[in-house]
């Protein structure tokens, strides 16, 4: 605990779908990072993830929505080049414009909110 | 899985304070339950957990917020009554208030969502 620590309000939206997470905080900043590096296993590593782990929640996501979001290249070298699905992109941009809705509808309340909060908690 | 699968969108808002969660869904769940029951031990053991770790989780509100939000009872036995302050209570009714206006935000993007995703997810 630092003693500058303020209150910060975070949202984490998912959507279930059954047992498994269609999309959530994770798989939507691994979609930006695909779309960013053009690569899955670049895209696990800047987010300290094995390319098994990012592949099994681009496989989990593919099998969620209605089509692939993630598309990978043919080409000559193991684990080559990814991109996002015109579906993977929507995807993504409706996952952000829910988090920025959300944290605009309720701006009013984070205030009160952050009026009845100490600056740092005490400790025993 | 069950074949009925269908889109459960789900927010979890938090504020985090340093290390500690001020309040989140399971904070709010056992204020509300406290409100209900009147009793600490009786609003763990309807959220499966044991009384220390309902205090735990008291005792970490009352320190992030400016005042206590829960007060017990000096009664006779063990364990005694409990009762949201009116600060409990404020903080109860924004976070309800929160989750509300986040969902409400949102209905028209929620909406595209679900039109992306399949009923039921396919399995390997």
């Amino acid at each position: 605990m630092t003693n500058s620590a303020k209150p910060d309000p975070r949202f984490r939206f998912r959507i279930l779908l059954g047992h498994s997470i269609a999309v959530g905080p994770g798989k939507a900043d691994l979609l930006a990072s695909i779309a960013e590096t053009g690569s899955i296993s670049a895209a696990g590593r800047s987010m300290g993830m094995s390319y098994k782990k990012a592949w099994y929640l681009i496989d989990t996501m593919n099998k969620c929505f209605k089509g692939p979001l993630v598309e990978t290249s043919k080409g000559g070298k193991a684990h080559g080049g990814a991109t996002l699905t015109p579906l993977g992109e929507e995807v993504l941009a409706r996952y952000r414009a829910i988090e920025a809705k959300a944290y605009a509808a309720v701006t009013d309340e984070l205030a009160a909110f952050n009026d009845m909060i100490v600056e740092t908690p005490s400790r025993d």
